[in-house]
């Protein structure tokens, strides 16, 4: 059993298929997202359908598989049952936990009442209607000093940074001309960044090459900001300063899903599971752990970071080691390869870190990472409409989804509908 | 100035672009939504974003035409100025009312409380994630006699022909390859039509074409079923008689939007706002009202349809009676030419009813309905996209937006948000 349709959890089954195992696999949504093209519903670049694959699509005529749309409430790793929230309990032989992580606010006083997470489409769709209709808002009114068209970012990693470089474009292009009475040149991107660099993890050429292409987009770049608090108005930095932004949102922090609490034994600080070299848990070898729930060391004793690749080798290693012990052979020690890092800062601007030391950056590098998406995004329809997306945002500057939609509920009683910015149990990825 | 951006009044502001008139367009929305392909969305085939144009898109880069995402709580007539719900006063020379219909439930009990309209983008998404919610709740459970899997349509008019037919493909061809361990054949398509026939308005000939192929494609249809309440369950019909379903959809009555009360004077029976020969109001001759909120009848003293034509028409003939005005000349009466119906009823098969007598059916009649709703679609991105979801969906038989996302909010409590099926003032279309 395998809960989560990540990255992680839809290889684990993937690599299950034709092994004659029963495989049951568990998410509160019932669809895969590609979370990598998020920032790009946010900022009305694509649809969610775009992004979103229906799982029992990619198993549709499979009877090995089962899907479940539930979230897990309980786990008890004694008897071997996973209680869904609908009240069933299911048993499994083997159970491969691949829920990701969500967002946390490290005790920032604010972070969830007041900023936009962005995990989830529901969290893009939010953040794309507010973005969209504090344009509406303004526009007619006398200009003020309330922040009304700042949007302000915490946190400069690669979803901070794809998200600044891709609402520069989006106001800067898209709502100027759509907005003709309006002087979108009040509007402001800020990017804020505890540390003193942006892109943690990449080359200090790279950082300094996201740095410049930010900013000739025109995002404000605030290296060694260090956030005290985000209030309804804006933000409060820990010198005092106050900066006014109607629009607040926070990629500064992810933790471990929820899910870990209910794995007995100590977690790692950012609440991920420790396991044994090949991703099962010490007490329990039938119950794995992979991509960002599970805490797993490199070589020289760091741990591997929060991407989709790790997620990608941990659900194909662990459907490996499954298929040897359900053939009585041991299993192997899991190995992560790295195949580089990237991230892209607007049209035609990226920076990728492959293997070996090469770097791209620019044009070659932005298309590097349109491929790579490309051939990584499910569904060979999503592709396709995607790519079509892409060429006319490419050939026109158009962004054609800018259209506010919310309110799409009724919000049902049952537990699978998250709440907003607040962490739940069992979200996928 | 203009209220409402569906056909109507996108039409109107199109004429006048040129004239040297500024033009406001006032919406509630902040785009315009192409309805005709409303049922595609909610049964998982398109996007919402597919049928949604920005409308500041729309007229983007144009100074002489400013647009307002704002509702209407106010018209005065003699003053000449039109209240928006930013407490927000515009004055006017001319006004085109053109907000459309609204869902009517006739007064029958549990309408508004139970069944599903089908008039908004969010109305599609609330029922696409209701009918998809309601299989995987009922996978994994033992049979019931609850109705959990039975769309009962209340309504046999083009909408609810179509709906049927795209819910009867949905179910028939995805759904039963998506739960290999669902019994699919338990799902039941009901359309309900209190008249003795469908399609009301098409010739005999079209009208038996549909039966035959709803009855091919399993859809139930029961013609002289006159309903009596909607109750939580299902319905009960005016012989006393019960139909358990989970979902129930009311496609049987539209009225015109409640702007038309706040325009002076009695009105049409079901709503609309009686209007002179050239569609200006008799006391108010710069006061316009077209498409769905006026009452137009034909030479025969019949009344127009309630149809996209009628509307695009009507925004046209508006647009040249502004011009003719403008320039001190008399205006000319309006006249609906009809460029006939049509109506879809699944996987190549339409029928429709061509001026002079023509009727087109089955794969010629889909193929020419999937032209007109083409070439009527507005935006080329748009059309390429729809293009390429109708051309995977022909080839695949999929369905690939069949994706649950609700919740989507939060609500903000403004006025512009419009509640679960209570019509609201200022509805475009």
């Amino acid at each position: 059993m395998v809960v989560g349709a990540g990255f992680g959890g839809l290889n684990t089954v993937r690599g299950l298929v034709g092994s004659g195992a029963e495989v049951t696999i568990v998410d509160r949504d019932n669809y895969h997202g590609f979370w990598p093209l998020l920032y790009q519903v946010a900022t009305a670049g694509l649809s969610p359908e775009d992004i979103a694959y229906p799982i029992r699509a990619i198993f549709s005529g499979n009877p090995q598989v089962t899907v479940r749309h539930a979230v897990v409430t309980g786990l008890d790793l004694e008897a071997r049952k996973v209680r869904l929230d609908r009240g069933e309990d299911l048993a499994y032989e083997y159970l491969v936990l691949a829920t990701g992580s969500s967002t946390a606010d490290f005790g920032i006083a604010g972070v969830a009442e007041h900023a936009f997470p962005l995990k989830t489409l529901r969290d893009a769709l939010r953040l794309r209607n507010h973005v969209l209709r504090a344009f509406e808002e303004a526009d007619g009114e006398p200009p003020g000093s309330d922040g009304l068209l700042t949007v302000l970012l915490v946190g400069g990693g690669p979803t901070g940074v794809e998200l600044a470089g891709a609402l520069a474009e989006l106001i800067g292009t898209n709502l100027a001309a759509d907005f003709p009475h309006l002087d979108v040149s009040r509007a402001r991107v800020l990017l804020l960044e505890a540390t003193d660099h942006v892109l943690g993890g990449f080359s200090t050429k790279s950082q300094q090459e996201a740095l410049r292409a930010l900013s000739a987009r025109g995002v404000e770049v605030r290296l060694g900001a260090k956030l005290a608090e985000v209030t309804p108005d804006g933000v409060r930095l820990s010198d005092g300063s106050e900066i006014p932004a109607r629009t607040v949102v926070w990629t500064a922090g992810v933790r471990a899903n929820p899910l870990g609490e209910l794995v007995p034994g100590a977690k790692a600080p950012n609440g991920a599971v420790p396991v044994s070299s090949d991703l099962s848990l010490p007490e329990h070898p039938e119950v794995f752990v992979i991509g960002d729930l599970a805490a797993v060391t490199d070589k020289r004793g760091r741990p591997l970071p929060q991407l989709a690749q790790v997620a990608i080798q941990g659900g194909k290693h662990t459907a490996r080691t499954i298929r040897h012990r359900l053939a009585g052979e041991p299993s192997t020690a899991f190995r992560y390869h790295n195949h580089g890092i990237m991230a892209t800062i607007g049209r035609g601007s990226a920076v990728a870190e492959l293997p070996g030391g090469f770097k791209l950056q620019g044009t070659v590098g932005w298309l590097s990472w349109l491929v790579v998406h490309l051939v990584f995004l499910i569904g060979f329809r999503n592709r396709v409409l995607v790519l079509v997306n892409w060429a006319w945002n490419y050939v026109t500057f158009d962004r054609a989804s800018r259209v506010i939609l919310d309110d799409v509920g009724p919000a049902p009683a049952d537990p699978l509908t998250p709440r907003p910015s607040g962490p739940s149990l069992g979200q996928a990825l």
